[in-house]
């Protein structure tokens, strides 16, 4: 597929307004790659927005089975095109080949996972009470409820998820799924995969027959198009993965509407790992091989990347993850704008009073957008009286939190802020106090991990992927595995409708 | 049981600040009741707001079946104050006594239902994922996730619901059930009836053994204490029945928070009934006497009061309905700061240029807060032109819209604001323009109404008591019925935890 670097306004391409040009740049080399991409004008975007609202009655009364259809072949399109896109991948965030056929066989797996749920209608948790019309003192009508879709949903890529949480990721996948036209708001430092995943989205709709505007996918113009789509009265709900400035920009912005609307922003964890003094003690070196590994996973660029590790004080566990980050090799940033925020995050604890920087691992000037390992430590009294510490450092570096008396942790998780996950590295003689933190553990975090690491993002049924405010924007959802499908549906009963009008899974013959 | 006006503050009665005194104030005399009632102070707040903080981890990991229990408890102390509380409310609001005794019985049988819902565990919807060690490249974790409640919430009294919607209401019930202790705000119409029942709940709570701070119940000081709670740290989740610019605000302040937390408040509906040609030629004076039921019923007070008509120009049933309205006698509302609104409202309309007059009930100036039944009419061209024509009018009022064709429907289905319910009057004749409606119907309201009138919301499963804003806050969920406890939960997954340490329902032996 020849690239162009045009917004899909539905079946059309975008003109764009010349004017403001952006361009994907290898974050290996600082080389820009071909083609620039061109910034949709408001018109184009209004547009979208306009073919997106008159699809989605057309698109949100089909069959499950027909858009299950749609999705497949998103995903067969996604693979005939897997070459270029992992090529392409590769170039524009410096992650190695395997990454990016890992992400695409995870993406493609979302799609057909979908597909699989809605082939049949039991995820719409049809509720049926038939009428009592001979019921004293009043008799009862009968009502039938529904799991329904919101609307045109608004789609931001995520920096660090080129294929599977970006155009045809995780939150397209499922807004489609439950019948919402998406507009995707491409993420300017994957501009090209953005282009050649928009067209296998937009080339699978027209062949399926789905309305014009069930897909869109736009440029922006700095942050003003995905705001403008935010705003837009078409839009009815947004997903959104990124930084937590981002995510409550949009938040206010979504909630300030006339009419306000959700927004699933999943923004910053430091995924804290408790490591009890039993583990320390019996497997020390294996959890800190285990932690160096996590946290410098895909330099370290990933939402489960576990930023703040509590540790006894005198554990040699601790001098055990120091030695490993002293050898850690540099790593490529995924662009040039996490790398520099990396620096500064990396700097803020360098230059802390209360921090001591255990080690840093190789320099690599070669690179343009680098990032050097780092390890720092501080003390549980530290925590406590800063919150700034508590902040993600996006990228391979953690912070090690000294702590002396169990006590201290009841304290330090009262004090942090919500989680994506909380992780316990606990030996059989710890558990009586894994028992009493599980409470704590349960409320801070959407997902509780008992000796593992919190990367690693299973798409299945029990997965929870969200958590509290700050770590996403409403944690009572999940945003991987089949029940995320519900966080662009809404409620709606049926009372005394004829069964020929009635949507077809709720009709008398189902 | 003898009123005293004070606060709960978990097992204690609040002292409050005499500065600040309120009383319950018959509407049908405007005699004011014995006791006055007494604003908590601020520490107050926070006092209950500390112990509902501590309560939470214990009421949460509570077996379903003991805060079952405390439920049913709940419900037959309050059976045990029947006639004080049907005497009181009397009193208070101006409802027949019958209306007391109904809305007693459908506040104990929610009870019981939530108390149904959580004796077994199935509501939490458990998924497990068990592990898979020897998967290829990578080993699958054992994942098992469920709802978990979210924490204390606050919950404020509903003006035209002191039972079913107030201090053991709906949200109540549904939070309790959940696991969420609870801080009740009390309504300021309806002080004793708020003592007598938070009397109920706070014995059944210590009857039962509950961990103090489950249940508070404050009385207000103005604005500022219901906007305390919700910007309380301590407070995960907001219940809310009131107004509009109410509910907005209490939606600001929790958007605007450190941590946003949700609101789940219903506002205002005017339950558009669309009335077909086909049905207003077959039976116009049966649905004009069902429709003078629905916008009389409680005085209008309802929620899902049918506030606009449309109806075909010439129909004979604008005459029949006119001419009931003439005959209807005055009626009391709930206090006078509704009378008051509602004539104002009702004054709005009446002075509005494209709006006419069709007929105003019975005056009757004895009665303190008293309302006059209005009918009004105006064309479907004015009320996409002015949006005012759309707002609620709180009380036995309806505005008629004379449409000449049917296309007009789909453009003023297009502008109105999100309902709690939507109905089509249709004949045989008219169901190929309902089909051709029911999309935009089921995308303007939570519930989609055939040959029926909107009043009446069944409590049972197959319910949609929500709908698009500005009809509640969060059109995703529905306050009524068994599925209404999900709004205050949120998923939890736990992933590798030994069985022991989980929780019970996530066990191996489940």
């Amino acid at each position: 597929m020849k690239l162009e670097g045009r917004s899909f306004i539905g079946y059309t391409r975008g003109k764009g307004s010349d004017a403001i040009p952006g361009a994907g740049r290898n974050p290996r080399t600082g080389e820009f790659l071909e083609p620039s991409c061109i910034a949709a004008t408001p018109e184009e975007v209004e547009s979208a927005c306009a073919m997106a609202a008159s699809a989605f009655p057309v698109f949100s009364s089909l069959p499950g089975r027909e858009r299950a259809l749609f999705l497949r072949r998103i995903a067969s399109n996604i693979e005939s095109l897997a070459d270029e896109i992992d090529a392409r991948m590769t170039m524009e965030t410096g992650l190695p080949a395997g990454r990016a056929q890992g992400e695409r066989g995870r993406t493609c797996a979302q799609l057909r996972m979908f597909a699989d749920v809605i082939d049949e209608s039991s995820w719409v948790d049809a509720r049926i009470d038939t009428a009592q019309p001979d019921r004293k003192p009043l008799p009862k009508p009968d009502l039938r409820s529904m799991w329904r879709p919101l609307g045109p949903v608004a789609v931001f890529c995520a920096g660090n998820f080129p294929l599977a949480f970006s155009v045809a990721g995780g939150d397209t996948a499922s807004a489609l799924a439950a019948g919402n036209p998406v507009i995707v708001n491409a993420h300017i430092a994957h501009p090209g995969v953005a282009e050649l995943v928009g067209g296998a989205v937009a080339g699978a709709a027209r062949d399926c027959g789905m309305p014009e505007g069930v897909f869109s996918l736009v440029y922006g113009n700095g942050f003003a198009t995905g705001q403008a789509l935010v705003r837009h009265p078409s839009i009815r709900a947004v997903g959104f993965t990124g930084s937590q400035r981002g995510g409550r920009a949009l938040m206010e912005i979504a909630a300030s509407r006339p009419v306000p609307i959700p927004v699933y922003a999943e923004m910053s964890s430091v995924n804290p790992v408790i490591i009890l003094p039993g583990a320390a003690g019996e497997r020390g070196d294996a959890i800190a091989e285990a932690l160096h590994g996590a946290i410098n996973l895909g330099a370290g660029q990933f939402c489960t990347a576990p930023g703040l590790i509590l540790a006894p004080g005198d554990s040699a566990l601790i001098a055990a993850l120091t030695r490993r980050c002293v050898e850690t090799p540099a790593a490529v940033m995924l662009n040039e704008g996490i790398a520099r925020a990396y620096a500064a995050g990396v700097e803020r604890l360098r230059t802390h009073p209360e921090v001591q920087t255990l080690a840093e691992g190789a320099e690599d000037t070669s690179i343009f957008a680098p990032a050097r390992a780092a390890l720092f430590a501080t003390t549980s009294a530290a925590l406590l009286a800063d919150p700034v510490l508590q902040a993600e450092v996006f990228g391979p570096c953690a912070l090690i939190v000294r702590y002396d008396a169990l006590d201290e942790l009841t304290a330090i998780l009262t004090t942090l802020a919500g989680q994506l996950t909380v992780t316990v590295q606990a030996a059989e003689a710890d558990l009586g106090t894994v028992q009493g933190l599980m409470e704590q553990l349960a409320q801070l975090a959407g997902r509780v991990i008992v000796n593992g690491v919190p990367t690693g993002v299973e798409v299945c049924d029990g997965m929870v992927h969200g958590g509290p405010f700050p770590a996403t924007s409403d944690g009572r959802t999940t945003s991987v595995g089949p029940r995320s499908i519900l966080r662009f549906c809404r409620e709606v009963c049926y009372q005394n409708v004829p069964d020929a009008l009635l949507p077809a899974v709720l009709r008398q013959e189902n």
